[in-house]
């Protein structure tokens, strides 16, 4: 960890960069994912670095999807699992779904490390990307899954996602929900709910709305009121006007 | 190199970025030059990735203030040297200028791996940093450079810049081309000529325009009429914009 002081103004943002790059020594994060962060960062920064308003609907759209779902998958990638590994284990367990790893560039060792990293954080299983179950509309590699996973899955919660994988789950007729710091992303115009936020902040707030929303009687309603080009629009006017 | 098939619509970004990773596991970018890459990589999102007229504008001045240099220089970082080594010798001949290394982070390894690299490339020879001479205006150890290379210089090529040492070599006299994604850096506004764009469309239009500019007989007119500060606005607005 770096000698950063918790009075510095951005220690927040440097302490998550830290995160990342512990996962890039501990073999879950690629060295890609470290470019990706920074870009993300970028975006962070442009957004005044807090959860606006567009997040905060979103997130709560994501909750009530997330409690109504009949099979929701936690899908996670190095760069998630380097950042909130606690928080993705507290989610899949509180609605019930399963976690399972999914990452853009191939690496069977990452895929191990990624799991032994959930694991020791507490996650009771860790599904991984089988041979048995391919995802349509995908010719890479990253069409593998596992078949009681996200291939049996309805509901997707999977933050930091590739635009190609994205649009394949969509186009399976998934429902997805992403985390994803530029709206503008193929992957944010894409998927069901878009929460354009970091995924720091992010999770503990879905965490308190999915908890919330469990004493809810009206979480369909809400979903049939939620427009994600117009949270995006949203997104995208707070960007460039800074 | 990646698994990233051709076909996918970001292919351009991610091969760059492939670019880049290839340069940290060979010693000439640093970790820091990662993240530093991601936060270049949002700007160029925001700006549609591709090369805008303000950019064009400054690469035509750009190629008139090399053509009418009288020792022009070529620097190179970590960052510069791992996207586009071509290039940047191609550039370097083309207006018969040497190639110094110039780092943020001081590292003999990375400037010895960088000299290679480049030799590997082509380069006919590589000018070093040296205790024989340096910059005023710095006092950090980036201010160490050759005598026959940047001391000497009265025009620099130096694309992905630090803001202290652009701002030095501005205080030192000499006429500072930069390449930045971020129109509001302080490289940005404090640089002679700023070619807002990625340095792998910037760097080929820029040769290209250095060989119309040979047989140009008024590259000192257009560099009279050139005005940074309006591209620099066009520029954010673009960005703002979209």
């Amino acid at each position: 960890m770096t000698d950063v002081p918790a009075t510095h103004p951005r220690y927040a943002s440097l302490r998550t960069r830290d995160a990342i790059v512990a996962g890039v020594e501990r073999g879950v994060t690629s060295i890609h994912g470290l470019v990706a962060h920074g870009r993300g960062e970028a975006f962070d920064y442009l957004l005044g670095e807090r959860t606006r308003d567009f997040a905060r609907e979103a997130i709560d759209a994501a909750a009530a999807m997330l409690v109504t779902a009949r099979r929701p998958v936690v899908s996670v990638n190095g760069n998630a699992a380097a950042l909130a590994p606690g928080d993705l284990i507290a989610l899949a367990a509180a609605v019930g779904a399963p976690l399972e790893i999914n990452i853009f560039h191939a690496s069977k060792d990452r895929e191990r490390a990624i799991r032994s990293h959930l694991l020791e954080h507490g996650a009771p299983d860790v599904l991984m990307p089988t041979a048995h179950a391919v995802l349509d509309h995908l010719d890479s590699n990253r069409r593998f899954v596992h078949p009681n996973g996200i291939h049996a899955a309805d509901v997707i919660f999977v933050p930091l996602e590739d635009g190609d994988r994205c649009q394949a789950l969509v186009q399976s007729g998934k429902r997805v929900i992403t985390v994803d710091l530029n709206p503008m992303s193929r992957t944010a115009r894409t998927a069901t709910v878009t929460i354009v936020d970091n995924v720091t902040r992010a999770l503990p707030l879905l965490l308190e709305r999915v908890s919330a929303r469990r004493n809810d009687d009206a979480p369909q309603a809400l979903l049939d009121r939620y427009d994600n080009g117009q949270v995006l629009r949203a997104a995208e006017i707070a960007l460039r006007a800074g």
